[in-house]
């Protein structure tokens, strides 16, 4: 195996497979960053065991500046040999399997002479049956990715709950992510011929939405048994689902309310973000917000027995229903406002000091909402 | 004590005076900031056991926009306070001490009530006659301190070595610190009328040079017995020094050299970092510079066992002298060569493989010095 290849046009393409990488793999040869050279091009692999990257340079795109002397295989080092590329002088490198998989890597004054692992240990990457794909606008998929994995669990002791559950029909995609103290909920219009009902690691979607670059127009999804693969530009995407029934989460969503607010997001956020200051130190990390109907009033109370006590009078659009007391982790109420994107208008619904509370985007009620469970402090 | 205030030009004050406030003091008042309100202004203080910050805010000043409804003192939780005054509403707030060093802080909607500590047991602040001062060019100061500092030791075994020896004499300031490794030394002209001989804590200087801002010309340094006292603009930065005498350097920086070689200092500042990426991870961190006069070759190799090796070609401007082969921790190179800026010409000098050899700058040879310390390798 024997090329040259433009640095950093080779870089931008092995920070996105490093994602997959961990140093912390019980798996030694996972540590490492496959390299695949063909007539056609380079594919770098990298995975762990629930994600793998791939990413594949073309010999036909120019800017790339590959030139291959042979073909072969080889595993490097992901760390060091992300390092030392991001560190070559020249513009171009040249690398060369040797005996034994020592990989010479020469670029200017700069000569290193790396261990490498032989390819044939690797795992193969799981295959997924791509005939039959969904395809999504990137940002509508970004939105509905970070819409709802800010409310999985973090928790191992329900596998199920640290995914995110997308269930597929013709009516269109809904993804619910719940901790079971929070839930959010999100619906999108798309068509597919078949129906899944599939639960993606909460983490998996994390770095898949850190993959994508703003480039990226579309982003196609495959879903096999136990592995979905997104694909797009030169990127494939493969994650393991998880395995079991995901929750029924309708139910849980109260159909009526007793209270209704309206805020603008930003506003909302500055507020809480300033009452959550102090109830931050305290043990118990919960602030109270109380709406008078009558006196056209609410107002968030946050404080820490050692260091002070915060209120905030809260500038909102409208207000109506009964008078309220509700306390709750301000946390889930900042998590769930960043959600709706600033200077949105969103309605917030409460039932009883007891039960969820919800919010929604006024602009996109049915299709969006997250739900909060309040904290019982008295 | 009752004030209106500026919001962004309090906090600007405010992340100055921080840098003395510690978390981990053991003398609970220091984890506070100290307000006094006078009828000229506001002075703000911050302290712990090595170093206290003043910053005053000018009621003449308009910009600060400070009103006074009442003069006093109070102490304020630093980190609480901070973070509150940063994340509230309006342009300018209002603060207000009520009963029992309760402090009363509202802005637009936000209305924060603080715990707040009785001002008179704060410590007093050091006393230093400020009749007889040194004035440098900051930009100046700034360059003999990051030259220096580089090189203290972080042992607390031998105190002297984790400060600054600063030396003024009518001759001028010379500045040296040495973790005994290697060692840094920069002379600059001043005019004193007496000679000094102190010992600044680095951490003190590096905490300084942050203090002081872009905008400031010229900063003043009065010396008393065991506290030495900066002054610029609207902030006094007191420092306590540390007891015992700095060693003898002059004698440890060889007179002569059998081996000079001059580089660029970027250039061969990035095949050090090059040189030095596998070497990081082997049990002792060290590369090894070859130098072949005759043949007009300057080597760098680096390697680790596990990860493999590396070869850099070194690109220099001259070479003449005794062939060498000469081992040393890069770390103490990459930070000699920071400190000269970048693209400056400089110029090793070699005894031999185990003597410390030196880094000057062709410009500035007689008045800085770079030492660093052979690693012996046979």
């Amino acid at each position: 195996m024997k090329f040259s290849i433009d640095r950093s046009k080779f870089v931008n393409q092995t920070n996105n497979v490093q994602r997959a990488i961990s140093t912390k793999t019980t798996i030694p040869i996972l540590t490492g960053m496959k390299l695949d050279l063909s007539e056609n091009g380079l594919t770098i692999t990298g995975s762990n065991s629930d994600i793998s990257i791939t990413s594949f340079i073309s010999k036909d795109d120019t800017d790339n500046d590959l030139r291959i002397e042979s073909t072969g295989s080889i595993v490097l080092p992901a760390r060091f040999f992300n390092e030392i590329i991001k560190k070559l002088p020249g513009d171009n490198f040249d690398l060369e399997v040797l005996n034994n998989n020592q990989t010479l890597i020469s670029s200017g004054v700069s000569e290193f002479t790396i261990n490498g692992l032989d390819a044939s240990n690797y795992p193969h990457l799981p295959e997924v049956e791509t005939s039959n794909q969904l395809v999504f606008p990137t940002d509508l998929f970004k939105e509905v990715v970070n819409q709802t994995v800010i409310a999985v669990s973090n928790q191992e002791s329900r596998p199920v709950l640290t995914g995110v559950n997308f269930l597929i029909s013709n009516e269109g995609l809904t993804s619910v992510a719940t901790d079971s103290h929070r839930l959010a909920q999100r619906r999108i219009d798309i068509t597919s011929d078949e129906d899944y009902n599939l639960i993606i690691p909460g983490k998996s979607l994390t770095e898949l939405v850190r993959t994508i670059s703003d480039s990226v127009k579309e982003i196609s999804m495959s879903i096999s048994e136990n592995q979905v693969l997104f694909s797009f530009d030169n990127v494939m995407f493969y994650s393991r689902l998880l395995d079991g029934r995901y929750p029924e989460t309708d139910r849980l969503i109260p159909a009526d309310s007793n209270t209704r607010i309206t805020f603008d997001s930003t506003k909302l956020l500055g507020s809480v973000e300033r009452a959550s200051l102090l109830s931050h130190e305290s043990r118990n990390n919960v602030i109270k917000l109380e709406i008078k109907t009558a006196e056209k009033k609410a107002t968030l109370y946050g404080n820490s027995p050692e260091v002070g006590t915060v209120e905030e009078v809260l500038d909102f659009e409208s207000l109506e229903g009964d008078d309220l007391e509700i306390s709750f982790n301000p946390d889930y109420l900042k998590d769930a406002l960043r959600s709706f994107g600033g200077n949105t208008n969103i309605e917030m619904s409460f039932t009883s000091p007891l039960h969820p509370f919800t919010l929604r985007p006024i602009e996109n009620k049915d299709n969006f909402v997250q739900l909060i469970t309040p904290v019982r402090t008295f």
